[in-house]
């Protein structure tokens, strides 16, 4: 067989494990075709030199917002998936979005089609979000989109005035999506709880940037996390609850978990680094927290911290996200709608960060690739799993994304050997189309030399972006896969599926 | 002082102890004068001996409900009230309560009390039932009716399509009670999940009376307990949860008050002693489970019943109520709602049982005086404690009711000396106007000999009904105490209150 | 009837409530003969008048060690006791201690009632400290100190080299006492962690008085806890843990509480108020840091006293006891032990802390008589179960001891109106006959006007000790009742009651 | 590159996922040399044809007890290590044991590697149990055992009188281990419980086999678990905890993960199949229960299955091994030394059951390979990790056993396509030197077509055995890697690492 790649001199991790050392990966086709020792070559064959260095899956980012219509300042897909390559990842699932008055997601789902084919760096899917979740819809569209479009998972909100469902809504699409076999994410916060309090506040004219964090108390988290989680298992559907930040709300999952009810978690960089302090903004400038507003919030405390890195080690988290959702700060539309003539309001601020491309770069360098066994917040494998392997799985792309193993797609990011990669998060360094990133003068220990998507070399840190735009491919995904526990439990104080007795 | 009535030879139990047998307690003007060894008496006392019986608290029964609009065949004041006496109880606290349309309560107040005055054998309140909780009932009505009123205390529904608030106005009015220092009873189920099961048991034509179980799952109480507590946390408000029947809701409630949080919890004799297999009704008539249909339902497993034993013992429950709330089965607008043009249907069925009078006496059967220690299932102070000083003070009764003591109303229950008031639970010697009892057949270990209000014997086992109708008096009653816990916390998360930023 | 003494114009505070304003306490041969109103008095009755001050009952210091061999410069009964009624304490149960080389415990009782008799100012019992529990003593010397001497509770060590005792003589123990109905203290610590550590630190030369607080880790405690419970489980045996300080260990009590383990838990004033940064000494003596050592340690954190005082005020601790162990700082013999050759040695240091007077007066202090609503760490009632009610339950003195009822001894702590007994604590205005008190310099908020023991002001704050040392008398007691949970309960994993099969 | 053997037509799984259909595997001189698609064949090349069926890696079995001096009649290593390749099973973790009076662990080894040398079909290691942890031994000998010899885990037991260590020895070795990266396994049983029931059981005369489970009651195991992870907390080391049967302890287990503890958890098949029903033998032979005498005991309700399961699922359990330690149940020496003069003595039945034959088919029936989703136990990637990779990892053998990767032995199970492979489990065909098996009877769905050690066929269920005894290669392992947690952990309650003032 004539390789058309090998990657040789890495060290390969996947989910499971750090697989010996030397062993090379041949590539063909785009894809994987073995991985051994000593691989044969030929004039034909490009040979990359990992130099010793770790080879990870390329990243999969499941929770990325772009050319959404409420967000008129945020990236597009030239700009946010230019930025993911640079930062390691080579698979996107973002958003396709449904208003309150589509009756159909068809036309939608063409929007966003039009907004991305032949735009992007990288691969790519869409999960639906629901905001109107009709009975057509969810009888006769979600099936139309899971079999012929591959959109095998919907998002919904239990807030925002725009965009909440109430209880009935979220059953009937737990329903529906249990017995399609699609994946559900949700968005988990009280709304009741927050427009109340937010009331309070401008009531009250504390509207500067940092009252958003307290607005969204973290008890509005906990309970519409724990009212997910019932009502999943009333439904016995698998469920996703997106960018976690309170460890009440995750010893819920956790508990779920135990009890081997299929919820998942995901969180995102900033609720692992970041502190509500943030918000307040510079001292000269307490509008400048704007930057750092999106929700859930971030929290103020570092135990909350501690608690999030917990359950990212012990394997509570399943997916590990950037929630990339940006508006800039300085242009119009962006997040300067939080000043409404000249006051603060902090209820006007777009809500979300970008993220897309320090993802991967922040959490490997919490590895014991980059620090010491003790400092080390996560394994390698565990960062693999994070950051590849589970989305890719709980999302429909297994057996072709998310792993580095023959037959998948030849996607891997070649990090540096030690931690010769590091560097200062900057605006300067970053590729998305943003004016600041939250994440600004933190110090990280190692940076993608490589990013290779189906075989091609995407991102080289000497050259820069040397892949096109035209590249990346749109993914029609499989059926989810289940990655905690199980369907087909009983809700507690059931003596039979009384399921039987109404569905 | 010329004592009015001395009642001698008894055991007196309090919240706290059973007090050093033979003491007396001497009775003025319808109040406890004193308690000692060896009282005056003179040719003006009355002397009652309770030959060495138990002598308790009247009782207080804090969830009844009489002459309600929405329950046409249900007991009013005079059935209602003398059944409570015959069993032991001295106070009711029954509901006013408002329809969706009264814009104000006043009118509504008028008519309850037109319809109590003068028809009750027992002293009695009320509880305001909010439908409709508009700001000016909230800011301007709930203060005049506690102060002027003495209705300290209001009850909400998160479920049933014709009372059910959402979360938003079960905070409304927990900020609006915790200002005013009024106390919020919730019945906590998730209306959503059970509207979804019904319309799924209907649509399958699962509609006998049993159905009713399935149809309101544990989970749902479960959910919606949860949630009421985070809603009450987040309001720093004190709570009581009515008539719980699920293990798990009361171990959020254990937990909350372990947290010192303001939870208070109710249950019911019917969750504590019959099971789901009673609403199968009798195999010739499977309609007659109707009579055992009440919300939240009987449970399926006898762990059910231990769980809540358990929190009877543990102290977990605050309070054990009647929750009479009967309807006939035999009459028009009673049970037999429930059947359609013949055909079962367990949604329209009445929801509710009777048990004013059987209340004290069932749990009374399970005290060390009726048991041997191993199989008591509650000791004597906790039976007091839960049927008549606990709700007495979460009312604001105490000092008043609910115990015995020099200057509180002589109001007292003079049980049987051992076991001697034995009896079998039948409809033929209950006093209600009901056609039924759901406790039908069982065997109870003693029954009331005399129940004693403000000093004068109403109920006496060999005579009856002694007392009149026209003796019960209104309660204004003040403020209710916390009995578990505290205000002044801060939901998890938080570093300082943050309350005062929106309050 | 001719009343002795009349108590007026007190509010009266027992376990269960504040009760109405304006009692009257009528006593008569040294017991309570009435409580009510307006009582008669004639020329021969004294009467005390508490303008307006609450009234609680003498307190019951259940954990208390006088003139105990091991402890030479400790206090003896005059000065203990002495100490005692000075702070509002009119009964202590201190320990008779047998010695590893005890073959019987009937020489060791003649020996510590020598000590006491005529010695005391209030009244007093024993426990005894079992160090070899042979056969013959758990059989056949048990039972005659139960029936004859009143001695119905025994307390264990699970650490000290020279009282520790296996998990299997625990077993015999808890077995034994259950058979007999006596109670079971033990003091729950993990010996052999313990001295893992100490040798450790020895060997590191880190043996300055801060060290014992790093040698008895909380990991020590929370281990020997869980342990402890467990065998009271498999023996369904009653118990107390003593003097506990450790968060974890007192959830461990709260979990078995909430299963109805019939397990109870005491803690002391240190642990309440003091933290191990105490032990570091002064600045310019870090020796001085022996007269905070005790064990288990003062904790580090404050956290660890808000979970504790959280423990108070949620129903965990069943007593509230000073563990009154003195050594005089400054005597041959004391806890300058602790210095060898100039040398700091902890782990030579004598252990205890004096606290018999300031234990009622701090806990006070701390109610809503001193404190406004949102501060008071606990309410009064809770205040008088701790300090009275509780441990004369659980120590067979119900009915006598504890609370204020007719038939009781006339025992009462008369307190000042307000706050206007408030005072700084200081050496040199306790009455024991200790150098020094760790609570130097602390405020609070009222202090006890008068001391009545079986109708005799004993203690009158402007007069002092009016008392008699004869006047204590030895109590014998009866079997202490259950006041968590209950025997008769299956550890998990049983089907049925296996233990009949080895019993 | 000339290949020995290419394995074709499978479906690979490894412990992260299932991998794409239709890969080889190729080998070379005993090791994977790559996996790929179309992999060349030579004339020398071997090619076993998988037909489709699963291909999971050899299982390493790593609890077996084979030629102990304490089990004569069980078995040697010809019968071990043939019975364990014909159920899948290609490493052998077994125990040379110390006996109380052995100094020295070097002539130990000595005499357990005479007994294994030459004799084994399946590679080997093994695990020393400590009985007589002298200074000595963990300070000098251990080190040269782990570098020399590649024994780098040891295994103590808290119960047995001939085994059993103190608390402060089981500290002494986790600390010595700890600092040399070795990993410890436990038995956890409270000894002086279990010790207290026998005596009981035997003076009244209740010592047929069925008692056996009554002895070592559930609570035995909790207790013991609880504490061994505290003491592995206090010397922040990781630890196995062996054999584990009770929910509560695995609870415990659970707790400490979420903590991130490194304490790792086994179970073995008996504890998830079978119940103490087992135990109480024929109806006409109730001594016939002693085939299924092990400890901790077979235990006595469905639920307990199920909550093992549970952790099988969820995450929990870290290994899954045989603990074959078989008797004979009618040889002298054997099971039968539980007849005392005709008369049953528990006490004296040899502990064990044979296993390591039917272990991976049983767990393999489990997977979703041989049920439908709803009734599968776990998912292949988790048969895996339990009975492969994670002993591989946990006892430093991962690079080289375990997985099916490049670089690692190719040791591998090739199963039957769909569930050809079912078979009634039945003594007669087994390949142990026992008398029985305690599965007798049981169906299970599929059994290993091939085994695969190096490259060798050694099990082709047409020819049977096909291995050679010599064949078998003792494995010195590297330190084991912690699967759970981490070290570097404070015990609760401590602001700094304290040890640093005693290690």
């Amino acid at each position: 067989m004539d390789l058309d790649l090998v990657v040789k001199n890495g060290v390969i991790v996947i989910a499971s494990e750090v697989l010996p050392h030397g062993l090379q990966i041949g590539v063909k086709d785009g894809k994987v075709a073995c991985i051994g020792i000593n691989l044969p070559t030929s004039t034909n064959t490009q040979v990359v030199d990992a130099e010793g260095a770790y080879i990870t899956p390329g990243g999969v980012d499941s929770h990325v917002h772009l050319a959404q219509k409420n967000s008129p300042t945020g990236d597009g897909w030239e700009a946010g998936s230019r930025s993911a390559i640079a930062g390691g990842t080579t698979t996107i699932i973002a958003f396709a979005s449904q208003e309150r008055e589509d009756a159909s997601l068809y036309p939608v789902l063409e929007d966003y089609h039009a907004k991305s084919k032949d735009q992007s760096y990288c691969d790519y899917g869409f999960h639906f979000i629901l905001t109107n979740p009709t009975d057509e819809i969810l009888r006769n569209e979600l099936p139309v989109l899971a079999e012929k479009e591959g959109i095998t998972s919907v998002k919904l909100y239990m807030t925002y005035e725009a965009m909440k469902l109430n209880d009935r809504q979220v059953l009937n699409i737990l329903f529906a999506c249990k017995t399609l076999g699609m994946t559900t994410m949700i968005h988990a916060e009280s709304h009741d709880m927050i427009a109340l309090i937010i009331e309070g506040l401008e009531k009250n004219k504390n509207t500067e940037p940092y009252f958003h964090a307290v607005a969204r108390a973290r008890i509005a988290e906990d309970e519409a996390s724990y009212r997910a989680i019932s009502l999943a298992e009333l439904a016995d559907a698998p469920m996703l609850i997106v960018h976690m930040s309170s460890e009440i709300a995750v010893q819920h999952v956790r508990d779920a978990q135990t009890r081997l009810l299929p919820i998942h978690a995901e969180t995102c960089p900033h609720y692992l680094f970041l502190l509500s302090e943030k918000i307040k903004g510079e001292s000269h400038d307490h509008f400048s927290g704007a930057k750092h507003v999106c929700s859930p919030p971030l929290r103020h405390d570092p135990k909350d911290l501690d608690g999030l890195w917990q359950s990212i080690a012990n394997g509570t988290f399943t997916t590990f996200s950037s929630d990339h959702a940006p508006s800039k700060y300085d242009a119009p539309g962006g997040k300067r709608l939080g000043l409404v003539d000249g006051i603060p309001r902090f209820s006007k601020i777009p809500n979300g960060l970008p993220g897309v491309e320090t993802r991967m770069p922040l959490l490997f360098s919490q590895t014991p690739a980059c620090q010491s066994p003790e400092k080390a917040r996560l394994s390698l494998p565990r960062f693999v799993q994070l950051t590849a392997t589970n989305p890719a799985k709980l999302y429909g792309l297994d057996g072709k994304k998310g792993s580095i193993a023959p037959g998948y797609d030849a996607d891997f990011v070649v990090w540096h050997p030690g931690s010769t990669g590091a560097c200062t998060i900057s605006q300067s360094i970053l590729h998305h189309d943003m004016d600041y990133t939250p994440f600004e003068g933190m110090q990280i220990e190692n940076w993608p030399r490589y990013t290779i998507l189906r075989g091609q070399v995407i991102w080289d840190q000497s050259n820069g972006i040397v892949g096109k735009m035209q590249y990346g491919r749109y993914l029609k995904r499989g059926m989810g896969q289940v990655l905690h526990g199980k369907t087909g439990n009983l809700p507690q104080g059931w003596r039979e599926d009384e399921r039987r007795y109404w569905l």
